[in-house]
């Protein structure tokens, strides 16, 4: 049986000037292949010309991952000595005939040691970027793999509701992190998490991408969670705003000023917008209210089988909305030196709108 | 303040054909500058010319991060839009006078997305792999890199034995998984874990890369765990075999054979003994055992920031042990479509031989 799949990409592929796609381990190759694969020291590279059956090159202690797949996959493993490495390259771009022509690779995936097993494996081939190419392919969600990433913003939001009684002043940031991993796992999350939460806590919370550290929670302080979990492939991205006791007047005043942007930045999408019209929709809140310098990011990013994939919600990005398409709305205000908020939602654009998957509460709350 | 550890690279860039070396993030950019930064769709990279300051090429919100270092470090910030990567590196490449010199990259680290940016920016250059110079910084481990490796291992033990109880027949793999990590942060892990852990039971357990699956333990499997905890930047990597009830006899036959094994690679470590030599310890009992067509990889690879590093414990690996290195010992036994082995610890080479990091039993456990 074809995998369906392969033929929508070389669908993709046949108005490209590509004659073949080489990827490595990640989510376009999971997408495809339906295997997992993690990127290591030892190159997996998986290479579909149109027309052939797609060929998988990796060691062959991973050779049993590929038994009893429902359609055709030619194997190239090698074994433990990298010295083998060149022969096996040069033997599947040989039988794939790929001597001399355009190969497509991601250029966020694709690595300097397999790029150079490319190219050297098949004389005379232009390996290029097809990023457009390739980010088309999950760009627009099926219904299964919306399914996917509610139940991932469930179990994100059932994971925080967990954790929050547990937060007290003189906790770390290193602490609140393990705790909300914790009830992530307890929650149905994959062990394989989207990305390590982000707990920041005052000046820390100014730093939009900041790691938990061993500063402990003081009365006073805004409380950044940035955090999600994985589902089947398929993982959420939320951020909540919290106070520890009482806060400053203008914290409270930001905090409010990003919850309208959040909402303005929510009510924007439908198929047919701008990806920059919905950046530029949360942005004008902040800048008007007169903290535009103090969003120093774009307003979001694609979300799927990746925490950050296409369409990305910059001001400069003239991509059109369509149904299907999935993106965070994340605007934050970040006073550096004192205190920071960011308040991310996670949105499905439907046929004639969109919706917010994520629906945890989103006025501050007072924690510890 | 000069940075040391740019002066110890400085000195081993001086017997090579680097003219300086340009780094992605990973553990080789944080141990030269004590910055952490995920790899993301956004490009940042250290370069590093010696007899210059080190300079990195960053986004504007990962600015903060190189405040207040206690070393010179220029950074060319770049704002939200792609279409700025390019000028910022060809300004960056530029006035480190990089144009038509050769660069140094570590391969399975570089990305085509930066590899392309550093050779359109600096025209004429040559990038090649510096693989060998930079593996040789981190390959001997200092004592406060000992003490947090030790520490790691410690954390995955606890967690290990916090578990165990907790494991019953009918438990699918996914859950032992999630019990496993929660124990792991619990007992003092970084949330961001160095690998998901392995288990699997069974038929599973004959696969050595095998994925946490819904399958239920079931009397009669074994159960592979291989797992580790990540303690400041450090790792630990370890490996138990588990009978579920009572298990077949060859399964205990050839538990025994590993455990010999792991026992002779463990034994074999010392400062001058080549790797291939450790490799062999441990291959040489199971093929006398007449199951050496079923140990199919490598005895080892080395650990420290990485999961897997240098050096390689492969049989055609002549690299010299020295004091200082780390590296792991694990054969494995996999009988394909029934049952699997692999027992693995944590070696460091001390100035007249080697010590075991980890001390679990190895003899087989009965749980569930």
């Amino acid at each position: 049986m074809p995998n369906p799949r392969f033929e929508k990409l070389a669908a993709t592929l046949a108005n490209s000037p590509f004659d073949a796609i080489a990827l490595n381990p990640g989510p376009t190759l999971s997408y495809l292949t339906g295997l997992n694969f993690h990127l290591m020291e030892r190159p997996v590279v998986l290479i579909y010309a149109p027309g052939q059956n797609p060929a998988i090159l990796l060691p062959e202690l991973e050779l049993q991952k590929t038994k009893d797949l429902p359609y055709p996959l030619k194997t190239y493993p090698y074994g433990e000595n990298p010295a083998e490495w060149a022969k096996a390259f040069r033997t599947a771009l040989f039988e794939l005939d790929l001597y001399g022509r355009t190969i497509g690779v991601e250029p966020r995936r694709m690595r300097v040691l397999e790029l150079r097993l490319i190219e050297n494996g098949a004389p005379g081939s232009h390996v290029l970027s097809a990023e457009k190419e390739l980010a088309s392919l999950r760009l627009c969600k099926d219904a299964p793999e919306i399914e996917k990433m509610r139940q991932a913003v469930t179990i994100a939001q059932n994971a925080l509701e967990a954790t929050l009684p547990q937060i007290k002043i003189g906790m770390s940031e290193k602490e609140i992190a393990a705790e909300l991993t914790i009830q992530l796992l307890r929650n149905g999350s994959d062990p394989e998490m989207p990305f390590a939460p982000i707990v920041s806590g005052g000046p820390n919370s100014a730093n939009p991408h900041a790691s938990p550290s061993e500063r402990k929670l003081q009365p006073g302080d805004l409380l950044v969670i940035d955090w999600g979990a994985s589902y089947d492939g398929y993982i959420s991205d939320l951020t909540r705003t919290f106070a520890i006791g009482q806060i400053d007047a203008e914290y409270s005043k930001i905090h409010e000023i990003v919850q309208q942007a959040n909402a303005a930045g929510r009510a924007a999408g439908k198929p047919g917008v701008a990806c920059a019209v919905i950046d530029q929709a949360a942005r004008a809140v902040i800048e008007t209210a007169g903290y535009g310098t103090y969003f120093t990011h774009r307003t979001g990013h694609g979300i799927g089988m990746e925490g950050h994939e296409e369409p990305y919600l910059r001001g400069d990005n003239e991509q059109l909305l369509e149904a299907g398409m999935a993106y965070t709305v994340e605007p934050g205000i970040y006073l550096p030196g004192r205190n920071g908020v960011r308040i991310e939602d996670d949105m499905i654009v439907t046929v004639n709108g969109c919706e917010s998957l994520s629906d945890l509460p989103r006025e501050i709350r007072v924690v510890g």
